[in-house]
């Protein structure tokens, strides 16, 4: 096989498995010019990432994520712990000349993403680079959207229109984890799916969101600390003690997009992000209508695209293309027509292009610019909330 | 059969043909206390409105609807005419002792609403009763959705989720027509359509919207005057002289309802009113989400109403309520389970309540005080969109 | 307005209820060559007839359904009682020069069909013509699916798939009606729904059923007698006499059909019509699979067909059409695009269809023929269930 | 870890992938009381088995299968080949002391299945267990619907209504590949998906088919040889040599289920295999209907199941479950909620169960006993539409 590409990751919880498990099968579905090597698993309880790196399969581990990006044998720092530390291990590591793979969103703040950022590009002339975890835009169905968009087949784009909904807080009795502390998670339902429909929407539709007004609201003020954690949530005691959530359980925010030479008054766009919305278990929806053609996307049923062509004539509708033709992006290396895949693929889809374009010397996508313009509208949104509402511009 | 109720209805367009067939229909399926009598018909050319007097079923027409309003043989005036017109007409008839049934919105201004609602007010108190045409919650489906609501199912609700989609101007070369003249029509998809999702939503969810924070577009701003109209819109001529459009071709806007005893933190909203949604032909859509069950409706699937009941465990998901048993409103009088109503049912349904009142001498619902309500929700939108989408109270 | 054309009816139960629409709404919306005239209602109880008259809006109303025949004043006779009925009244009406519009199943034996489908085309030689009730060859999808498949758009026909599922015997108390007792009815899920499938299946695939290999079943073999009728079926009382079911619950047939010229080995088919489909309300299905596209038909979606053109290459999917368009069949007469139509449509469109053939001296479809090969597919199904299910030339 | 399961693998194709690609990843989801090892891959092409190790993670390679059953290392032969060479592998495997997962269909013909039935029973009794590769039971959804049955919820079952519906063969020109040979692959779409619905509708009800009645069909008698292969069909050449096919195309039945002592009329179920149904891409579907409550499954929508519960009274409705709680079955070890799972996941989970029985010194299901049970079946389908669809007994 090829040259070595030799990663250490940091953290192993949800994200950490995900990454794990795209690491250990990218190389068994795709043909990489390098050969990722799970060289090191880093966490703080020396059991427990000992234990979990034999789970997972990483040859070794460390207490310190700092002995990650010292060691001479790591290439490539992949970062899965919560967003108040990325800013700090994806600098080290950059300097240090690792490539970086950072999880969503970039940063708790504008400023540490402009810092990532700048540390990124100083990173690049040197042949380093690093690259943003927004797995979802390597869901096939996803991807597709984006190849249609590109195409042309839309035509100039007069609506977007994204949703994150999900339902695992609606427990008032649901626990206190770090997800809703804002020091650790840096927003609620915002920064952890709202980024995610922002990116999918600004990378689909191919243009930026340029300003928004936003209300948030946080429907449950106290949860129960401690408690058994099952899933993203858990299961807390309704009679112990309560401690604040200090982020958003929900999100809503109206948008504008850049025009473009094609379109120039560009789209308007109504985005929501909840864990508030009893009986959606992971609905990540996009929908886009053109002049010509629509689209629309959601999680809940990720092996399709509903596809809209105006051309069709009288005798149009949206047709549900099931996205796992040879034709569609990264289907063809998986299985027959038909034969659907599931949430990790695209994580493993996100190893494939990486490690491709670290071979390549070519940027990945997305980019921590890229991320940066997540970051700003998560700020905007922000901003506007605070402000009755009032319009602001990214 | 019973007593006799004299009907005089003005205009004989899309809305009139829908009102007739209801009056028409009403009686042959329902027990009315009274029996409604077509009586005269109005509207201002003499050949066209005789015409349509003929082929719709009613027994007279006139030229003026004055004269519907003097003459003695009518106990109801049905006003099926664009909204500039409403007012004028509303009052003169209640004044006259006329019942009311006025299409929605109820008024192009909240001025005229207030007048509107005063003098219903002052003819209630003579047993003369006004009712504004919100049809759609006469649909079985959604009525379902308030008895569920009213029933504590839901539990306190957390989220409003409301979109009416439609697609007929999408076409740039789509003509000039009345409904995008602000004069007449008041506003765009705000008023037609919009008008209809926030009633819904404030009488599903049994509260109102208290503020709103909203964006307009117009992304045609010139269409063909003239033209073949084919339903909604119609067929321009793309060379052809062209006019200002001066109404909004899309409205969205964030929300907020007001707490109750049992939700005292009130609901959260989003909005979206477009004709420009490419491929949704009629999606009103209404979800709500609650504490304890959430319901979600999209009129392209108007027999159904999607329900989760978080008690059925883990086992719990969307069911697909078919709206047709005969416990479920109205749709006993109609067919066996499982065969469908069309979109002039909800019409049939109206009159039979309207009646029903009218026979028992109580207030039909939606009143002109309900629709007073949406109007000033409409005139917050309007003002928050001219106001850099700033938060506007109701 | 134009010539009339007057109507006696029998029966005034679930089918009377929508022909009296049909008659009532069809010049209401469509241009008719002649004005049908609701004019005499028969039926056996004096005062049940005469209400059931006034109720449905006829004229007047006959205790012998021979007076209508008799009647000078009475053009067309529709016949809407049980089955074993069906053959002595068409033969009579047509003889006495009346054109005849029968519900279906056209009757209870090939033998009465076969006779009544000679008295058709003898009448027809005098201008006087039969006609056969398969109303959902008018729900407008269906239709649409039938211009799609003529039009050549599916190429060979290689699959049809056919399913007429409902659920409202599936408690073992519903009462033993006229539905379940093989004197009046004929047969149970097999003609009352499994005649529908039959109908529609050959009639939008163009071709007929050749053989077919059967069985059948009745799952409940003994219900309450009287009890109180609901919908299609009725709440008995679980704990008084009961009589034996002498019809099928169920029929499940295999087949095949005839090969032509652009296909010559013909298509298999699949049918199953049942009433013990738990949770299936009113599920008419159709799909039939070609060598260049496919559709799906379900009326408890009733507004759409689900079309899949191989020809849109590997973004092709099943797309939802809204057969709700000015250019569908039938819809440009009722509302804009969106807005849906419902069980009852059928009829109305039956008589604008009827009406119109009458009045250009043309065969009205289906014809007594038409319907006539449907009961000798009910028939080989039968025979082939009694006969070890082995395969039953048509 | 663990005391360690050695496994050798014959055949690399497309189920060669899917099991790889399971054993691999079964230990680090799942806590497995044997630790799996990839010890050898055995195929005839020296080159070609070699590069598939090195590609999908085996120790080693064999050129001949008898190897792999005399090697000292392997534990457990994994049965990756067409079914012609299924018995003779599975049996010296099985006398050899080594645990056998053979794929599905068992066998190319009852005898052989009984052969090895009689072997696998043999072994048993020596603690060597074998089990079919119907994988299917592992997807979560199916395998919640087999909960569902088997607490009783469904009440009585009435009918089973199953279907595996593909189109790849629709192109004319596909080519002539393996799955095409009789004597390769012992049937067409009758043994490769039939025989999944079978297992599936029978392990699901929990309870046997009796009989049935049944018609097969090829619709292209001649194909092109050569080509390339793409997914499960190819791109053939339409001009050059063509040679016959030798299997069926589409295979259609009619059955009766075993009755039991709750159920004792037992259920009729209706059964499709087809890779002509132009559209439906890998439509696995099996809806049965009880007394109590309906559910349905289409692998199309992998992640769902349908489940109708008549206790829900007029509100009731087919409810999504999305198979995806902490408490279906598996799934509690990937993702959070709503996070779907992929066609492969099967895979792993019948690894999972599959070491789990072997060190519990339990039988693993499906049985040897199961699948012949499954062929039997085939074969009565078989000669069912050799003579004239008459009744065949199971």
């Amino acid at each position: 096989m090829s040259e070595s590409l030799n990663v250490g990751m940091i953290g192993y919880a949800f994200m950490g498995a995900a990454h794990s498990h795209a690491w250990r099968t990218a190389p068994r579905f795709f043909d990489l010019p390098l050969a990722p090597r799970m060289t090191a698993l880093a966490g703080r309880d020396p059991e427990r990432v000992a234990a979990a790196a034999g789970k997972l399969g990483w040859d070794s581990s460390e207490t310190d994520w700092r002995r990650l990006v010292e060691r001479d044998d790591i290439d490539l720092i992949d970062i899965c712990v919560p967003g108040n530390l990325h800013a700090e291990i994806a600098i080290a590591a950059l300097e240090a000349g690792k490539h970086v793979l950072c999880e969503k969103p970039l940063a708790n703040s504008v400023e540490e993403a402009e810092q990532m950022t700048a540390a990124a590009e100083a990173a690049k002339a040197k042949g380093v680079y690093a690259m943003c975890g927004f797995s979802y835009r390597r869901t096939p169905a996803l991807s597709l959207a984006k190849q249609l968009v590109d195409s042309g087949a839309l035509g100039p784009i007069r609506h977007v229109r994204a949703q994150y909904l999900q339902d695992w807080l609606t427990d008032e009795n649901a626990p206190l984890t770090w997800r809703l502390d804002k020091t650790k998670s840096g927003s609620g339902s915002l920064g952890d799916i709202g980024a995610h429909i922002i990116d999918a929407a600004q990378w689909v539709a191919g243009s930026s969101i340029t300003g928004v007004s936003a209300i948030m609201e946080t429907f449950v003020k106290e949860r129960p600390v401690g408690g058994d954690f099952v899933g993203l949530g858990g299961v807390g005691g309704a009679d112990g003690p309560k401690g604040p959530v200090t982020v958003d359980d929900a999100a809503m925010f109206t948008a504008r997009f850049a025009g473009t030479a094609e379109n120039p008054g560009g789209a308007v766009g109504v985005f929501e992000a909840t864990r508030f919305a009893l009986g959606r278990k992971n609905a990540m929806r996009v929908e886009l209508n053109g002049a010509k053609a629509s689209l629309a996307f959601d999680f809940e049923d990720m092996n399709s695209l509903w596809f809209y062509d105006a051309a069709d004539g009288p005798n149009s509708g949206f047709r549900k293309i099931q996205a796992t033709e040879p034709e569609h992006p990264y289907t063809g290396n998986w299985w027959p027509v038909g034969h659907g895949l599931g949430y990790e693929h695209a994580f493993t889809h996100q190893v494939v292009d990486l490690v491709g374009a670290i071979a390549n010397g070519e940027q990945p996508t997305p980019s921590f610019a890229d991320a940066l313009r997540v970051q700003r509208v998560l700020a905007a949104v922000e901003a506007s909330a605070e402000d009755e509402s009032r319009w602001t511009t990214v």
